[in-house]
């Protein structure tokens, strides 16, 4: 029979549809695979792009030339404008504002075949540092209330362009789906004192089933209620509510990080994939129940009817049973 | 510069690009073709599938044989299972409770070509009695707190059978989407003592600029903050919280409705589509402040980490131009 679970946070309903029990070979590849041709994001094409707001050169290079390891710049179709301030306003009863913020890009390795599963290790690692980087400084625009940062990789997961990258999005307002995270937090710290992340990692270490990976300071696990078929999430071990180097390191992200899409690679043939960074507000940052999390998904499924209805998910294949597979395979 | 609008009942916030600003034409039309083959919802092979659980026969042909231009069985690959009473459990922190619910399935015409927009809108009427017909069956189920109707066209919109075909989904619990609904309306109600749909439909009706179509009893908008290019609402414009006929009749409801799926495949090469049916509860039919409505949505854009990461949608379609465009169509 099937089961309906409750992820324990936002008390979002899924169906793990067992009878339909997926394993990773019944699911039809996505076709994944870089093309090449004319890249902005490649070294020679950095005039093609907005200038760089930072970038890596370990050989001292110009900006905006080639000699980059890592490079950050302006999107340059981006969903939200850096100039001018923020004004509400109305029509009739409905609410608008005008769509201040910030939307960069940063390009994790100048190689255009590389994945982040693919690149040397360092390179994820300094992807992290980038975001640290962004964040800390996206915290000084009094505009901006909250910043997201996500990578899409593939085209069924939404990257328009096949050069690795992540994405910065700085908001003006705060995102519902971290409202609502933070609601089921604070919700749980008032019943029980203790930050719902801290207790779920613990019944998830204790218990074992869903752990997919583990090194000294991060678990991975597959959520309990997971929307989609290998979800994983990737959270700190020790209470931190907002995203930073664990010490002055972020060495043993990095690998986590990587491990986790180099099994997603393994065991589904490179799927297109998104994660998402979620991580405290800026004011909530010493947050005594909010704890910063990666929550990552292949692209597997599809949001139809029902999932527009209802806002719950249908889940093929249960998270024990992803989990097993993904702790199992040899990367 | 981009716009953020607010959904006025789920406050939900989108941003309306229009920098990245697309037409109809920018849309690269997601094939969507059928290709034939085995069917098991063809005539002759009514065998393949459940038993049936009502169906229409003009010519008064025998069940689960062909005759019938209409047929309605439950799924036979279902999401919820039809059997058993419902249980609720925990492991350690979280809820999970058994499948318990139903998952039934609408052919709405014999021939496998046809889709709800090219066929005649006699069959479109009999769906929405259909429709009407199993929800008022279903509320009688005390397992059930929640019907949801709904249709995916085409692949790329989640249909894993090409032969056109509704959803009707009977859920052990109020999906978030709807209390969502209920709430926003609510609190408009104990604001102003009117319903918030009503507010809208009058507004927009007024201004002229979202109305995509209108009949005597119904009306076509592109809402104020759509997720989606050429999303459009079917509200009947009188008060009327559950999904029902006006009068005694379909007709007025089945003639709009082809109308705007006419409209889609005019403007958007027939793309695929999904389409929900949002009604009241059970338990509040009588409802000052709710007002059923379909919602409609191309499928032209993708979730990717941003919408993942913030329940924000980026559409790069103002629903103005969207409307206005439909408008303007010859169908």
């Amino acid at each position: 029979m099937p089961e309906l679970r409750k992820d324990p946070i936002l008390g979002r309903w899924v169906i793990i549809s067992v009878e339909r029990g997926k394993r990773p070979k019944d699911f039809i590849p996505i076709v994944h695979k870089k093309k090449g041709g004319f890249c902005p994001f490649c070294p020679g094409n950095e005039y093609t792009t907005p200038p760089e707001i930072i970038a890596f050169r370990p050989d001292g290079s110009e900006p905006n030339k080639p000699g980059w390891t890592l490079r950050v710049m302006p999107n340059k179709f981006p969903a939200l404008d850096p100039v001018g301030s923020l004004r509400k306003s109305g029509e009739g009863m409905f609410d608008r504002m005008n769509g201040v913020g910030v939307h960069e890009v940063i390009v994790e390795n100048p190689d255009h075949y590389l994945t982040l599963s693919t690149m040397p290790e360092k390179s994820v690692e300094d992807a992290l540092w980038a975001y640290y980087l962004r964040l800390t400084e996206l915290k000084k625009d009094p505009r901006i209330k909250y910043v997201l940062v996500f990578k899409n990789e593939g085209d069924a997961a939404g990257a328009s362009l096949e050069h690795s990258h992540s994405q910065i999005i700085g908001l003006p307002i705060l995102p519902r789906t971290v409202k609502g995270e933070l609601q089921g937090a604070r919700n749980h710290f008032e019943l029980k004192e203790r930050c719902i992340f801290c207790d779920i990692i613990y019944q998830e270490m204790a218990d074992g089933k869903r752990v997919v990976y583990e090194n000294e300071n991060y678990v991975a696990i597959a959520p309990f209620a997971p929307r989609s078929p290998f979800e994983t999430w990737i959270l700190p071990k020790a209470h931190q509510p907002a995203f930073g180097p664990d010490g002055k390191s972020f060495r043993g992200l990095a690998h986590i990080l990587q491990r986790i899409l180099k099994q997603f690679d393994a065991a589904l043939e490179s799927p297109p994939y998104n994660f998402v960074v979620h991580t405290a507000p800026f004011n909530e940052e010493q947050s005594e129940y909010y704890h910063w999390h990666i929550e990552m998904m292949p692209k597997l499924t599809k949001i139809a009817g029902f999932e527009w209805g209802t806002g719950f998910y249908i889940n093929p294949t249960p998270p024990e049973e992803a989990a097993k597979f993904m702790r199992e395979l040899k990367v």
